[in-house]
């Protein structure tokens, strides 16, 4: 019977490993979950049919999957159960991580036999429960085709380099989606100002070439509502566009406006708060212009 | 018997005229048609079954439309046929303009009896040859439901506030796509020199929360096949969003990120070219990051 | 005998006033001091042995030198008194100005035979009343010439261009304090947060390559005593980097760090206070990084 | 007798080694000198009354000078050395290097029993050849107490914090250099298209309160005269502003401006090429305004 693992049970992870345990259950397979708070993995057990495990249990499993805040975060459950592990497993990494981290990790692992993958992944909490969020995968062709009928929980699952490439293409995602929405927040508050109507100026501007998926989603659903509903956090934002600007520095690139906007999504962190949700960001831009986007 | 008049049949205007004149052929109407090169106008006429005329016979259509290049250019064409207008006639000038000269625009035309209504348009020549542009409009409420029906040119049409309103959202809409842009091409350029395929990138951003109406449509379909074709210049572009940054400063706003990318924006008209295509402000990108985008 | 005529008594106004009654006590002239508030006037005239005026009658000075705050301000001073004016007199504008305003002024008052200067000066209270203010003149050659020897306050007196040059002098040399101002407080933050000595950090930065008047002078004395002094404030900081980007603008340049900074400060003047003394323009890098320069 | 020794025979570092021997002659010590080509050692022994050694020969010396490009070539030396190395010796580096770098040396060589502090300079070519550099010192208070008498190329050395210290204040201090350099030549391009005379504009700021070492020496002297003088490179200028932002990272800074300038640094180096000197940087500022700064 084949067994996966899943370590990390935050508001994504959770979707995630239950659509492993409905793949599992089809299959015959089992999923083992753990989570550092142990009674999130037993609740998690109870609804979707998962094994609540130690981490040193799931070393058994022939696919561990991690999705956990930071890089740093994987390598502390590393160090702790790379003792444990048996050669042949796959270890594929969900987390947004630092593409640095990924190629330390994928070293590390591979003494002990172990495959490590950076699979970070894109869609939010709705996408997860859907089963189809977007996988971006970095590690060797071979590897990454073996895998890509274990992750159960993507729509699209796309390879798109070498180890720590996934990473890098998430932090440039959202390191756009914060420039993205950054701007429009300027845009919207100059509207304001000037006493266009908000609602019509984004329905006109969804409709023409300055749109985008902070035009067309997270504005209105949370910025206008005044909801910021706390799905994924300001200081996670700050977080990955910090790791887009490590990548930048990697390669001696010039990323003016990528970098300025990292800088403002740090200060935003910090002002308003990093457990808001990451729409919050234009709480600053507001206050820079003493002007609500509702 | 309905007259129109359509004044500038740049590659905006003949789409958008031949689409007055579909309409007219149906309703009974007939529309005029106006270039500074009168050979455009006698094509047109011969190709869409509109009429050529000079520039005082477009004074006697009840619906005058106007779409040159900048508000300048129609300031000098309202003085020439200013002493010929009639009481009633409606102006709607589909300009990418400045607010500021919609204004004035205004008040000058309103002493001839005049109404004139900001109307920029989006969605290109494509959009404009179907005959489903966005037009955004500015100007009374009771004026913009009384012109609605002749915007044969229009799939959407929203009334956005005031006199000036339409040019001011059409200007933050430009400013927004050059800042998706150049962020893009920013960060497509450093996953580039990090050994990261870029279409494979492109089309997990395209599925994630960094996509815009440049990921989606303008990179794949004018960068990475590297024809940037001139549809919209560069020039124009970078006359956009020094309109957008009119704006900001006429309202004391504070917008960081616009700001940025204007000034990247004159910089890549210059050096790149105003009658490139908008699209090779990517080439500046491109230079900076000694980095091809493919 | 020769009269002048100084209006507008604020921090710099009533030393540069001073001085000119100091040389007119030389010289057997006298010096008229208007202000919006009387009793300004007439302390001024009680302290310095100057005499205070209705603004109609400073009309009659050969001479006639402002020191407002906006250009603004000076158009309706002029409205008021261009009735009164005497073709041959010469009108000294000291106001941070705009250079457009300045060339609209020069042509109204050239309609009463009446000579503008534009002649904004840089050296701060101290230097006022040192008299060895720094006084930066546009227009013509001959004209500039011909006022030099009135410049009591003055140390140093140079033509810098036609009508309009001196306002956009000084904008430009307002914005670069601000940038300067601004930069060196980000650095001074970020080695903050890293356990440097700021003070020790100062003294090497000004005796090396970084340094800057921001560095030298205003941040030991303002920023790390935590006095913040108001005597130039960052709400009039923000309106000069606002007529710099208007200067940009004009001639169709490319300043990206004038255009980001600008910004900020306008930032800053909401979210600190306009009346704050300009460097408490590092209060908001203080906040953005949670460290206070000291 | 007591024995000192310099590696790295740069444009800096001749006058520092010929400045340690000139001391030497009076203390009645010795001077080792190495460079990667031995030539130019043997060329400074004969000049300056240095010894010209092998890298291993400098290993006796009671305290070793370091002045290379970056903290890699600090690396590959120490290794080289390290096998050699006398417990007591101080290792005093005058790189412009790397914080994170200087606590990685100082560790290393700790376990020989040898003392790493970190001593970057400033002061150019000029204050080399005076004797007068400015240096930044990181490390322990006693440590850098007992080193001081040994720097006979400073005019003033400052204990500036701990360990890394010394490198974190000079890539600030370069990176406010890059900042100021950049804004004076952002504001004088835009005043030449307006016309107005730059060195009157210079002179001006000069005496105002936007004066830096910038506008006071580095553009009247290298960029007005179109020299250019290639002393210190622009590549050399964009490691260190890349340091600057490596240490903004490293504390979780927000530094908008040096973030935008070190892009900027970064494509002109590539733009306009590395090994030109770094006030070339404005050549970039001239392309992007099509404006000569002269």
């Amino acid at each position: 019977m084949k067994t996966a693992a899943f370590l990390g049970l935050g508001a994504m992870g959770v979707p995630m490993a239950a659509a492993l345990a409905r793949r599992a259950a089809q299959t015959g397979g089992r999923v083992l979950v753990w989570n550092r708070h142990m009674e999130k993995a037993l609740a998690h057990a109870a609804e979707y049919g998962t094994q609540a495990a130690t981490l040193q249990d799931t070393a058994q499993a022939s696919v561990i999957f991690t999705c956990l805040p930071t890089s740093a975060d994987v390598d502390e459950v590393i160090g702790q159960l790379e003792a444990h592990l048996n050669p042949g497993t796959v270890w594929v990494d969900c987390t947004s991580g630092h593409p640095d981290a990924a190629r330390a990790q994928r070293a590390r692992l591979l003494t002990h036999g172990v495959r490590f993958l950076d699979a970070p992944v894109s869609g939010g909490v709705n996408g997860a429960k859907a089963g189809n969020l977007t996988v971006m995968l970095g590690g060797p062709a071979d590897e990454v085709e073996a895998v890509r009928g274990e992750l159960a929980f993507a729509g699209t699952a796309v390879h798109v380099g070498d180890t720590g490439s996934g990473f890098a293409v998430k932090a440039v995602n959202n390191a756009l989606l914060a420039v993205n929405l950054w701007a429009t927040g300027e845009g919207l508050a100059v509207l304001g100002r000037g006493g266009v109507d908000l609602n019509a100026a984004l329905q006109v501007i969804n409709a023409s070439s300055g749109r985008s998926n902070a035009s067309e989603n997270l504005i209105p659903a949370r910025v206008l509502t005044r909801e910021f509903p706390p799905t994924f956090g300001l200081g996670l934002l700050a977080k990955d566009t910090g790791i887009a600007m490590d990548l930048v520095d990697s390669v001696k690139g010039s990323a003016p406006v990528l970098a300025q906007v990292d800088a403002l999504c740090r200060a935003a962190s910090r002002m308003i708060g990093p457990n808001e949700d990451h729409t919050a960001l234009l709480k600053l831009v507001e206050q820079m212009n003493e002007q609500e986007i509702r």
